[in-house]
């Protein structure tokens, strides 16, 4: 599907991306940390938590609703284990600094594990765990949302789309990243159907009365999207539990709103009834390689699995299946040489957020308008 | 659906087993140990895990395919993570040994976590973090299994059902019991669809051309099942994705036969072309609730989170959601009080094992015929 865009260097937006965060007083290391998460989530192709979510942080900080300068807390811990209270700080720093706290511990005792309670949205789960390989560690990531999902056999929103990243690094092959969301399908390609006018396939979403439906207008219309696995014969329920095994580890160990009383992330989003905690709620961990095995020898069996999984006999109509990691790792590579293309809408946020504080929005070489190859193929499901 | 079998009291199935381990030299300590992991299937209705697969042991044990009384070894560790080499043991055996020394070591440091090779089939996932439940702690445990799924785009079978256990402690709540494999459905399945002739639904499974199928016979005759999320548009690389987590945390870190390489469980199963690591894996994990938050309060809430999922509004022709755990938890408080129904070819299995080992089957009261609730409704999905 052909996306009307222009195109922008990764410098640019992330500079700009720096210095909105700098206009509301957070600190120069604090707004770089938080700008880098972002452009991370463009490079990748995962357009939707990138600088498209730029309006909504600018949204928040403006009328205070997150703290710029958090006091991030330990609020209790044991070698291999410990909560963060992240004084409602932005979860584009609340969280690479509490994953930082499980990479330390793992690196000292074996494995950390950190639950975070008092944050906001941290932007691209996989961040987390390709921060962790930087450091040649396993790194895991997950977070509540804001309630878009129904339960199995529920009529309504109870869950946020709950991810579970996790990567492992190869030898020479690129590392398995995994970062998938324990819904059916990410509400962007809702939004994107209800754009074009497309009907969606079943098991994406119910109505609001919980029935089956194929209307992206009934999911956005009080409906909600369906667990992993979608209907019971299918697993419906799996993808239901692990949505609460994330929301478990998440908010009820760290303190946070768990399920339907996740905080909402934009501003036009409805605050839920009851408050539970603080905060929505992130879970980090990481994991020495060679507290298990040697780091090598591991990396040249992970190099050894890709080249089977390549190898797979491919289904019909198909290239064969990918590596969990290709297209994001593909996408980044495209766009570090090229840049990042941005959707109209998302260029005329940027520019209103420009116009408001006066920072100017850096167009790139030519602000030229193309296909973008991206946007449809890559957004995450 | 009703299915004619006969009911045995639980102790007398434990009973059988463990004599049937003892049979083959297996300890008694290391005997009631498998005997218990298969009981604890067969008492929370997850009828293909129970006594069911005592033939296969009781095969396996025969041809010496199976080391009955292995010296388990730490290969590796730190304080929080180990490696354990189960020197071809039992899994039922190998299995809880390494879930103790997890749990050993989140009651030291936070958390604790194992990877396991040279092992075999363990059971049900979900009897090694009940057993957490019992110390405590919240329990994570994950195995790979011979393969029996494709990755999306794929058209050969490469991995297991690959499960993900985990278990959550309430106060005056049930816990919730997570136990999910990572494929859309479970082979058995697939079996009884083929006895009954009847139909499957889209997204259980391909046949041998990689092309989806509505017949259970193509899936048996060289067909392959396919990961959770089934297919593309409904999130099949996210079940994909997370069976390869599991694959990597239970063989890759331990040194075990991943993938398509994972040695058969039964004896009528063809052998991989290759070995690239020992036996099976395993991975379990343990964390200390209070390493977090006061475990009181950590209860509370998880009591509070029941309840509020309960109330849920319910799906048209549903009752509402159910929390993980709450069909095997039924299950076993109606059957330590009536017993476990066995279908027919399951008692004729056992009574094969006792005319060969002159173990006495012990029939319970009664022995009698009747319509099985649990075989058709509870098997895992």
């Amino acid at each position: 599907m052909a996306v009307a865009s222009k195109v922008f260097p990764i410098e640019a937006l992330r500079e700009f991306s720096t210095r909105v965060f700098l206009h509301f007083g957070v600190s120069e290391e604090d707004a770089a940390q938080a700008a880098d998460v972002l452009a991370r989530a463009d490079l990748r192709g995962i357009d939707s938590h990138g600088v498209a979510r730029l309006h909504t942080y600018f949204d928040l900080l403006s009328v205070g609703r997150i703290n710029p300068r958090p006091q991030i807390k330990v609020v209790r811990s044991t070698p291999s284990t410990a909560t963060i209270d992240g004084d409602n700080g932005l979860g584009l720093v609340v969280g690479p600094h509490a994953n930082r706290i499980a990479m330390d511990m793992a690196e000292k005792c074996g494995s950390g594990w950190v639950s975070v309670c008092n944050t906001n949205h941290f932007g691209i789960a996989s961040y987390y765990v390709l921060e962790a390989l930087e450091r040649d560690l396993i790194g895991w990531a997950m977070t509540n949302a804001t309630k878009l999902v129904a339960p199995l056999w529920g009529a309504e929103r109870m869950l946020g789309t709950n991810p579970i990243a996790v990567a492992f690094p190869g030898k020479q092959e690129p590392p398995i990243v995994i970062d998938v969301a324990t819904s059916a399908v990410a509400f962007g390609k809702i939004e994107i159907a209800r754009r074009n006018g497309d009907v969606i396939p079943t098991g994406w979403g119910i109505d609001s009365r919980g029935r089956a439906t194929t209307d992206p207008n009934d999911i956005v219309a009080g409906g909600a999207l369906l667990p992993l696995g979608s209907d019971r014969e299918r697993g419906g329920h799996k993808g239901y539990a692990l949505a609460i095994m994330v929301d478990m580890l998440s908010c009820v160990l760290s303190g946070a709103n768990w399920g339907p009383f996740a905080p909402p992330f934009a501003l036009r989003q409805e605050s839920p009834t009851r408050s539970v905690g603080k905060g929505i709620g992130h879970f980090f961990g990481a994991m020495r390689i060679d507290g298990f095995i040697d780091a090598d020898q591991f990396k040249s069996q992970v190099d050894d699995y890709i080249r089977v999984f390549r190898a797979t006999k491919p289904a019909p109509g198909t290239k064969g299946p990918l590596i969990p990691g290709d297209p994001e790792r593909e996408a980044e590579q495209v766009r570090r040489q090229t840049g990042v293309p941005l959707t109209l809408p998302v260029v005329e946020d940027l520019l209103d957020i420009s116009a408001k504080t006066g920072i100017p929005l850096g167009r790139g070489p030519l602000g030229y308008l193309r296909e973008n190859r991206y946007t449809a193929g890559l957004t995450r499901g």
